[in-house]
């Protein structure tokens, strides 16, 4: 079979619109589909195809005008520069000495359809012979379950006699974060924080003991309910921030409580969303917050893959219900329809479980 | 001698008026004098005269109307109660077994003249064989050195090779900061936060390389500079919140720095300038907030107290210069200015260091 010679891709669009309010509904005027010629290769790179990509909150941050764009610990995204994201590639050209032709790998891309990244973009490989649907690696033995495992394990280092909340409960860390918690670590009690009654029902069929409903008018009376006896958690496992996180402060344990810090998706479309207003709660309350992403742990993936894997296979962790994938493999013109399909994490569409968005099947 | 059988007390007004956003220069309005019998005491019950009375910007939150005063670690003050203090007392009457009368006590008293006290509020008694001012047990072996004590020891764990930043480090915990880091510790780059150039000097002359004035037009530039090629701290000792501390997060260490919580004085009269607007930086940074509060220590003070004696003694920890003495002893009606004095926190009036309030001397 012969390269492709030209790649299609997705670039920020110039001059940037992209400002903290942007939604990503309007893929005309926040991207733009070019056209690259494919050069030859240089030492360290890759041509791969993306067969899935994966939609993060994160990337948010990647493009959005932001006065402390240096604080932020990936390189940003500018005007015409391609948008990136993680993704599940094969790789179709090597220039590397580890990344063989026809392995696929779990990490960083570009969307686009075959695009050029360097060798070290591409950390986590899949391994054939273990009988795992593709898109797990792109879900939840990639960053979704990682993040569960190392926040959890690592991080918060959550007990068997802990209480544990965590928020955004029916998304697709939240979901792993309350399966790990519940059917590898035996935790005490285990309280999703969730959107509406059907979310809610999702998070507590996937093994929460109780759900909170954040639109509830009560939502602080609600969680007392759910603590019952205990009163308060010794682990809240934020990937929200905001207003939903001030309000937790109080349902901290005192002294030895943990606030696992490690999303902030209440303020992707609005940074005001995000403000604390309960800082003083930390002080007088003695918590501990520790921030957290998932990067710094992938040296240390096989393990947590294994575990997680281990209780899919006994039947404890489900995956199936947890994802919404987006098939746009049969289009005729599918980059055009990432930055909608991007934007249903933030407007509502998006379905209990993971965003993927599949691009083509794998060629080996 | 005989006893006082009357006390005169300073209470909170009905109906209160002590919004959040309510100042302390008006006592009429925020605070009434009150004349209370002194009956007999109750077993555990201590009569015991106000010598010298500390104030701490916390007092201002035990009386605020906040709606989330079930989320303070300490009794809040209600229309018509006591107001309460840190202070030095001498014990004039006891049912207790622990406190005898003549005792000097540094601890939780009211404001007031001679005043009935569970014995439990005060718990460190002075050592009068020590040859050390009575307005130490007040300042700097009181709750403001025994915070910067067990701050930097127990909860950052500052280390001979760490850079540190202190905000308020003209304030009276903040000075202790800077020479307890300088002095006892030896950390490698001590760096003081504080408003004007005489403070600046004033932080510089006890021991901070470095100072940088938050109301400079470039804090961060500033900021850049004095960490030179640190880049950033190891350690930041935030007693401040809002602004700063928002600014601050992008200059302490990823994955290892520490942002020790005690104090947040930034939002004692206007509690939307305690917003944190910058919580990804903890996210992307990595960063262990630890919120702090001294009163968990009172129990190792002693240690505390030596190692800050011994700095004292040794003529590394100067101690004179950082006092603000309001000397109402020989006033005629000392009680009605308390409020007024307590106010110079706020309102720019106070010097650097700790701001004390004299009502009487001891007796024995």
């Amino acid at each position: 079979m012969s390269l492709p010679t030209k790649s299609t891709l997705v670039a920020v669009n110039e001059p940037p619109t992209y400002e903290i309010n942007a939604t990503f509904d309007q893929p005309e005027s926040t991207f733009k589909i070019v056209e690259k010629e494919i050069g030859e290769l240089q030492d360290g790179q890759l041509l791969v195809k993306n067969l899935y990509l994966s939609n993060d909150p994160t990337q948010r941050g990647w493009i959005t005008k932001n006065p402390n764009r240096e604080a932020m610990y990936v390189e940003p995204i500018g005007a015409n520069d391609i948008m990136r994201s993680y993704g599940l590639v094969e790789v179709l050209d090597s220039k590397s000495e580890t990344h063989k032709v026809g392995d696929i790998y779990m990490g960083t891309t570009y969307w686009g359809d075959n695009v050029v990244v360097p060798a070290l973009f591409l950390s986590l490989k899949v391994d054939k012979s273990v009988p795992l649907p593709l898109t797990a690696y792109v879900d939840w033995v990639g960053g979704t379950g990682l993040t569960a495992y190392f926040g959890l394990y690592d991080v918060a280092q959550l007990k068997k006699e802990d209480v544990l909340v965590v928020s955004g409960a029916a998304g697709a860390t939240g979901a792993m974060v309350v399966q790990i918690a519940k059917h590898l670590i035996g935790a005490k009690k285990i309280i999703g924080i969730a959107g509406g009654q059907e979310k809610c029902d999702f998070v507590k069929s996937i093994g929460a003991d109780e759900c909170v409903d954040y639109r509830s008018k009560d939502f602080s009376g609600d969680m007392k309910k759910a603590l019952g006896e205990d009163q308060e958690c010794d682990v809240y496992f934020d990937g929200v921030g905001g207003e939903i996180l001030d309000q937790m402060f109080s349902f901290v344990k005192r002294r030895t409580g943990v606030v696992v810090a490690c999303g902030a998706i209440a303020g992707y479309n609005d940074s005001s969303k995000l403000w604390v207003k309960n800082w003083g709660h930390i002080i007088t309350r003695r918590l501990n917050v520790k921030g957290f992403i998932v990067t710094d742990y992938l040296g240390e993936a096989q393990k947590a893959i294994q575990a997680i894997v281990g209780g899919v296979k006994a039947g404890k962790i489900k995956v199936d219900n947890t994802l919404h994938l987006e098939d746009l493999s049969k289009e005729s013109e599918p980059l055009k329809q990432l930055p909608t399909i991007y934007n249903k994490l933030f407007n509502g569409e998006k379905k209990a479980g993971k965003l993927l968005t599949k691009l083509a099947d794998p060629i080996n």
